[in-house]
């Protein structure tokens, strides 16, 4: 087998061989093809796409690439949750501690932020002590022990994906659904969960920019799932304002705190409550979602909800008096309102320049070497639908930076605002299995 | 700028600047540019193709990314003549002295084989002492004083395309228009001559598989060409049967001197003499090619055009001897015909097959490392349109291999023949200036 004959073969719309991926997969992990070949072979299938059974190939490959992460010793269900990334994204520490307090278990590798985006990993550390590194051993005694565990992705799981992503982001060849369904699924059926729920987000501040592209991607992952035996389902969320308020490292965690006291924003608790009842449907802790919905309302009054988060991070090694007391988390130098300068409703809030502001006022990192400060962000004050009148306050920015004037009017100029009504759009738009 | 946005932008259809392809060919050919960015591109131009604008700023840009030859010392207008490559492709070694004997500069600067296609430095090196690395003042010297050169690229002559060109060739993008287009005219440019006569083949033992895609290829070459302020005109000839009788480098040698003695071919010589004719009115020595058939047939008769040739192998040290008595040139130990096994007319003769037998036999090279058996080949003694009886002669196989009764077999099979009578086929298709 020659590695020119396979991108020949995709290249003239072939469909490759359960053995051609694996070569491939196998070659270029252990660096027997080389990159030039690599990309010239993902470029071929941006244009050319792949059958659903070479995705699954593809996805099956990159999983063996290195260790996977056996749960069985977990008694009952395993949930994994994945979120494609956006804006205000901190549903996961939300959904982990509520299913885990009905009695589910959670087992989640996530990432780091980079770019608009944020990482739920970034989002704990702004907790102090917390530890995001749990070696294999201590994830699976955790899990046994409170019902949930989140931490960063281990060395050698899925090395072909860490490899191929790197190269794909420079050779222009991201933005492909069959690479980003094995991508991210290669690296959930590593993880050793029976199953996964997928909460695919499109819009201006996501990976897909529509619902189209959005419910491909979703209808790939969870046919690669279901096909290789894990329980998995998706939802398409809407990703065109940020979700919930608060938009930051520390300031997100506060935003989890309130929600799992009851006090969350609409949007961010119905997320929220939508997810972790498709949760416990899958882990068959309930037989509807109805019964899902009782229950965990009454985990959030009871204070269950959240004395799960509280022993979460304990057991993480972080200091659970700041969920406690969220006052204790640090607050920036400089916290100033934006206020509007027009009158009516807020038609929309661009979600990628949100977070793209989020990281300039200190929240994010432009490259991976840079260094966040937790307590830099954007909290709205409006929100897409509400009315806002003229010299109203829209948001309130966080920052320790200087010179964060023209970045304050950016944020100003993400808020789009119209004379006519504008109905408050749904959050989940649709639901895969 | 940043290479990725370039891909990203050819990618989804966008057409680049002079800057952009400036400075992804200045950073390939220093290394700044990786081999995967690189290939990637090609991927996408494969897909997306090029404007004739941007194929014009490539083709400079490559041409530009090392030496250039300055011919200006040389009087009068020089010529240079490229075939895309066939089987049985002598034209080089005939149009040369005849062009020259009239008149014309010839600089030409050629390849080698590899695969089932031959290469004029091969074919030349088959005389005894001849040497194909001219220095730049050698070349200039030699033309000046007899009017042809043909030799091997010299080392820093277009080292954009070298790097490219290995690198299309294990990625799979060697079949992009533009590319092959740059690529070629790229070389042509900067070897500096006045004047570009293409001879675009098409066929099964061509590059080219049909008149279509040569038609598109020379059309952009000689856009190319003109567009850079040089006379560059384009033949396309078939190369659905092998060119001539003889394939193989000493073969091929000695039809070209029988050629150059008014013996030829009658498929061959006609393409000679074409070739020719539009040469003579490309240097200005002829008003119409009536004209130039009339001298070139003189100076074939006279045995001018043999003297030429003569004085240009002796020139770069070879023996002349061999042209006088082509009988000096070695025989392989083995010469065997082909025969019939059915009587009809010749309707095709698989030229992909007959070139890549005669390397089976020695003739050419399967790898850059192979070494050739100039005595090696296949003389044909019919041609698509002839009549063969049963156990009448299709052809001779030249072989020092000892075992050949494959390859004979397969040489025998190559030709198809039919019960119905089949036209002549013509040699030159169209005229493209």
């Amino acid at each position: 087998m020659r590695m020119v004959d396979l991108i020949i073969k995709k290249r003239d719309g072939g469909e490759l061989s359960k053995e051609e991926i694996n070569y491939f997969i196998k070659g270029y992990t252990n660096g027997e093809i080389p990159d030039y070949q690599a990309s010239a072979f993902t470029m071929a299938v941006l244009f050319k796409g792949m059958s659903d059974e070479e995705t699954a190939y593809l996805c099956d490959a990159m999983e063996h690439s290195g260790d996977t992460i056996d749960l069985s010793e977990v008694d009952g269900v395993v949930v994994d949750k994945h979120s494609t990334g956006g804006v205000g994204d901190k549903t996961s520490l939300v959904v982990g501690p509520l299913v885990a307090s009905c009695g589910a278990k959670i087992a989640k590798m996530s990432g780091r932020g980079l770019g608009h985006t944020g990482g739920t990993l970034d989002k704990m550390e702004s907790i102090p002590g917390m530890r995001i590194n749990l070696s294999k051993d201590e994830m699976i005694a955790q899990v046994k022990k409170i019902g949930i565990a989140i931490l960063g992705q281990s060395a050698n799981l899925v090395p072909a994906d860490k490899k191929l992503y790197a190269l794909r982001d420079v050779t222009g060849t991201v933005e492909s659904i069959p690479l980003i369904a094995s991508s991210i699924m290669s690296k959930k059926l590593a993880s050793g969960s029976n199953c996964i729920l997928l909460d695919v987000k499109f819009g201006s501040g996501a990976f897909m920019k529509n619902i189209d592209s959005a419910r491909l991607l979703a209808s790939k992952m969870v046919a690669i799932g279901n096909g290789l035996g894990r329980d998995t389902r998706a939802i398409l969320t809407d990703m065109r304002q940020p979700l919930g308020l608060a938009v930051g490292n520390a300031l997100e965690v506060k935003e989890a705190i309130d929600t799992l006291n009851g006090h969350g924003p609409r949007d961010f608790q119905e997320l929220c409550l939508e997810a972790s009842s498709i949760i416990l449907e899958q882990a068959k802790i309930v037989k509807s979602k109805d019964e899902a919905r009782e229950i965990l309302l009454e985990k959030i009054t009871s204070g269950e909800a959240l004395n799960k988060l509280c022993e979460f991070v304990a057991s993480q090694g972080g200091d659970p008096s700041y969920i406690r007391h969220p006052e204790k988390f640090e607050l920036s130098k400089t916290i100033e309102d934006v206020y509007s300068e027009k009158e009516g409703y807020i038609e929309e809030i661009n979600c990628l320049e949100i977070g793209e502001s989020a990281m300039r006022l200190g929240a994010g990192r432009e490259t991976m070497e840079d260094v966040i400060d937790m307590s830099a962000g954007i909290v709205l004050n409006k929100k897409v639908g509400d009315y806002v009148k003229k010299g109203e306050k829209l948001c309130t920015i966080h920052t320790n930076k200087k010179d964060y004037l023209k970045i304050k009017q950016d944020i100003h100029d993400s808020f789009k605002i119209s004379e006519e009504e504008i109905k408050i759009p749904p959050v989940v738009h649709e639901y895969i299995h």
